[in-house]
């Protein structure tokens, strides 16, 4: 079942992962370093602040990322330690990246960089969109080709969110736009120029078993949770980050509901499937992200969960297998589903809700839609009172084509590159496999934990 | 081992939560809305509060019943998908119905109802009882039949808590005679009449394995974790809330313990029961709720917890299998145990907190006591003076009779209802079994996850 | 499989628990109460300080305790129920057991003990060093010698860490010297005197299973996600909290991504295990709790938590086995590679970290370093300042010496306390198995969730 080690290049992974954490040790003695001491009060307050009001919201999005997404990425049921370690070291490999790109670029003031939570928190927003490109792949690809689709993926969207957030100015608090569509397309790219035409088929290792489908929905429920953190961290802290709680509350509820409704007509039988549920009970906190923080009436919440939840289910349903059938693209996780679909949905909400909430004039605009503040913090106070109504509608739509196109074109070259031979592509018959990169203990030897059944088995076979 | 569709009715769940969803948003539509921007400063406080005191109890009270209480239920090892998917589901759509109902009931005013964090907290609390009751029939009951139940339960827990909070003035912080009890006896009365006196045999799918037991045990320990914030989220901030909290604490943790002193003593080989594990660790939290508040000390609290699960674990022992026996009343997950005694217990332990309390008339009574605030913080400060001490002690017994005769009524007729043919009431041969509900991939031709052995025996199978 | 009832002593666990439990009720009645109500603002303050600040912190801790350690325990396939309900037994014992010893020495005024959440929390930081310790004898030993294990190291614990702290003035906010080093020593001490010099031959049932290391790489994941909590909880508000919490996220990083390229490399085929996954991420966490707080460039926590990973891993692959083999010492968990190892190289950075930072003399010392605060607050300002930065360096080494010397000397001698024959020492042939201490169903009778196969292989040993 393993590989002769000749024959698999198993020093890259350690070499490419020893010099970044050397390069970063480096980086890091130069030019980064903690603010000073706040000798006066208010930055104490400030301090405090980010404490007591940013860490646990950023505790709720370690636990998303960490234990939520990992356990969600388990269902394939011979590849959990892959699925869980690869997105642990993917994480912790794309924030610090992320934090060496992002200190260069912005923060780089008197040849020092400051580091503090929040700009460790936007560092891990970055990973995020690693983390959700890698499912269109995962378990066909080797750490290292992940490795090197992070180190591509991560300078490529702190582009296009500058682009986005700062340039075009469109709001977009929970990252709808800027991560999740933006993620989802690199992931698609990736995954065409990375298999090609060939049309990939269903691998006898692919298919989820009870008991990892079952961690999987651990997974969608931990992730289902901690979701409002997730939206909601960025807010401006009073009004706004209430109403994106809510918000964001209310989608997930209705998604949850609509999921089990839609998975149930489109079976034939009536069952309901776990991939449906999985995925579609997480479809409305991706699209309610780019509105979590606007004025608009709650109905507008439900209505928006509900129907990303359809729209995730049908993509499942009928997309997937055309996209695999007629495009020969390969979604492994149905990432176009969950961060696709329903992101285009939730950018598209965002148009109707400035031109909706414009007709309401009775209150100073401002005071309406503002508060969202960007996902950065970036946004200039009044620059859309500046570009009016329409112009901010067309923003978000401008945003939403960026996002796509950038993320597509990029994607695409990156997975050309993953193609080099030196990346340890492994071969298709040891794909969704943990013993290509785990010592698993040779089952014959131990018994399982619930396992009198497999050991009668195990003394049948050699007594035959 | 799959039903033909044409035997099962399987649109039926579909239809109905297709048609909830849908009036829910039309409901939204017509009344719902959030809370004005706030203008003062005073307000923007208020707002923050609810973000950074409330939100994080919210959250752990989430994660307590998404992933703890449904991995709790996952202890039946062929059910574990629908457990989790069907406490997932009647968590959202009670709590959306609760949601209408309170707000149709209270906080109608001027033809808008103004939703904020509390109003959904509140509306969770009452989902509760809902998860709770299913534990009695978990197993047997098709979804629609607990979806009906659902809508059944909602209002007349609502009326329940008005009668015994509002209107009688108990105190009932952590609503152990609201929720626990009501829903302990509503579930009861629910399976009583749903099963009437048929003897229900040992179904062959209902003993837990090594694996199931052990993601349950999972579940206990996430719901103890977090159950001081269950209990003190509702409780006047300051001196109230961080006695919540410790009594709490203290009441679990000596549960913890005598649970294994009682497991061990009453089983004949004197090994560990999983179950009584499983729920006597809980019953200390259960039992604190109604005094957790209250001016006692703290070896009050480590006697409840401990007598709690001396009381849950004997239940286990010989109340359930008597009651199965005698009466015919089939109790699946033991709520009896874990919310009915535990839950009369407390009351009991209010009544003597209450009565001791009043001898200590050193200082002000309405100091000591009152700070409780009341399940709704509706209770009028300084109406226990006027009733006294005896009279408040009067209450606390009222409202538990209320509690369960109302609840056992209730349950009897929602029993009775749910015995309608049209809701899909599996039978007997097909309980206990995912494959019912859900799409289950077909083992035979996905190896499982660590299944070389099973392999084996497969491979062996196709040569016999 | 499971041994006849006489000849296991099955009456001592509860008979010792029970007692314990009684004893514990009776101490709590006579000595211990809550804070009298606060009367005055301040006080109303302090107590929201309490509820708000620290139990977000508390809360986290008990997660990374209950759930995360009892997960990372079940690797062993057989023993899971064991891991996790021992563990949570010893927690629950030894911080009610360190409460009593704490209460009795340090906050005994005027006849009263006065209960907080702090006291709560140091409480838990006690038994934490239990729950260290088992790791080194896990599986071997039965819940009888670990709970007088427990009663032994809660107070050797109490005066180690007050002679440490107290009185040499060792800097220590994360407990790296007084928790992970101390339990360590204590651990591999009662270890050695526990099995002495006969070599334990590799148990069939101590090997782990896929689904058994599953859960526990999860249980790594969830100590890895709130290890910053466990750190920062105690340190003071403000700078030296944020700096903390930003050091331990940067070390655990360095250590997540170091611990694979070090598995890789030291692992013939280049394979990782799992084993050092498991253990090596937490490494630098360990290590950076005793300099977490401390002025030093954000370097300098990337490089501890980067090294502390080598280092753990090395232990893994070369010294405990050599440990085994030379010294017959047996580390069921490897104890000394994650607590041991690191802890050492933790304080070797203390000691550095102070002599460093006195280079820097253009801002007072005392802003710089004494925020720490110490484990307990107790440390007093300005203390360092009088003895100079020599003599705090030559303190932290000291501080070292003492909790290993202290600690092997102590669990030497509760190791030989724990050979007494009545302590119910199960026998060789039945370690590792749950069965023992639990009623485990029969799996020939109830088939598993995932169990098609293993039904067919049952099926056919009754043919065959």
């Amino acid at each position: 079942m393993a590989v002769p080690p000749s024959t698999y290049p198993r020093r890259l992974l350690p070499l490419f992962l020893g010099l970044f954490q050397g390069a970063l040790l480096l980086f890091f003695a130069l030019f980064v370093t903690y603010d000073e001491p706040s000798a006066q009060a208010e930055d104490t307050n400030l301090v405090a602040n980010q404490v007591y009001n940013t860490f646990p919201f950023f505790q709720d999005i370690q636990v998303m990322l960490v234990v939520g997404l990992g356990l969600l990425l388990t269902f394939l049921p011979r590849y959990g330690f892959s699925a869980l370690t690869h997105n642990f070291l993917l994480l912790n490999f794309s924030m610090q990246w992320a934090l060496v790109l992002q200190g260069l670029l912005q923060h780089f003031h008197h040849g020092q960089i400051h580091l503090d939570l929040h700009k460790l928190l936007i560092s891990e927003f970055a990973a995020v969109t690693v983390l959700i490109s890698v499912g269109a792949i995962l378990g066909r690809a080797s750490p290292c080709q992940l490795l090197v689709m992070a180190t591509c993926e991560i300078p490529i969207y702190l582009a296009s969110e500058w682009v986005i957030v700062t340039w075009l100015g469109v709001l977009d608090v929970g990252g709808t736009i800027t991560i999740h569509i933006f993620s989802c397309y690199f992931g698609l790219g990736v995954s065409k120029a990375l298999f090609r035409a060939t049309q990939q088929p269903l691998h006898p290792k692919e298919t989820p078993t009870p008991s990892s489908d079952l961690m999987s929905l651990v997974g969608t429920l931990i992730l289902w949770v901690f979701w409002p953190s997730f939206v909601a961290v960025l807010c401006q802290p009073g009004d706004a980050q209430h109403r994106a709680i809510l918000n964001t509350l209310l989608a997930m509820s209705a998604s949850a509901i609509t999921t089990v409704v839609a998975s149930s007509l489109l079976e034939r039988d009536g069952k309901l499937s776990l991939g449906h549920l999985q995925n579609g009970s997480l479809a409305g906190g991706v699209a309610i992200g780019v509105v979590a923080d606007m004025t608009m009436p709650p109905v507008a919440a439900l209505a928006l969960g509900s129907l990303s939840a359809v729209v995730c289910v049908f993509g499942f349903r009928f997309l997937t297998p055309l996209l695999r059938r007629k495009f020969k693209l390969l979604d492994q996780c149905g990432i176009h589903n969950l961060h696709g679909l329903p992101g285009i949905l939730g950018a598209a909400a965002s148009v109707l809700a400035i031109l909706v909430a414009s007709k309401d004039t009775s209150r100073s605009q401002s005071s309406q839609l503002s508060p969202a503040g960007g996902n950065a913090s970036e946004v200039v106070e009044g620059q859309w009172g500046d570009r009016g109504v329409g112009g901010q509608a067309l923003c978000q739509a401008a945003g939403l084509a960026v996002a796509v196109g950038a993320s597509l074109l990029a994607g695409l070259l990156t997975g050309a590159a993953l193609r080099l031979p030196c990346l340890a592509w492994p071969p298709e018959r040891l794909c969704f496999d943990d013993s290509l990169y785990f010592k698993i203990q040779d089952q014959a030897e131990s018994p399982g934990p619930d396992s009198s059944a497999e050991e009668g088995a195990l003394a049948l076979k050699e007594q035959v």
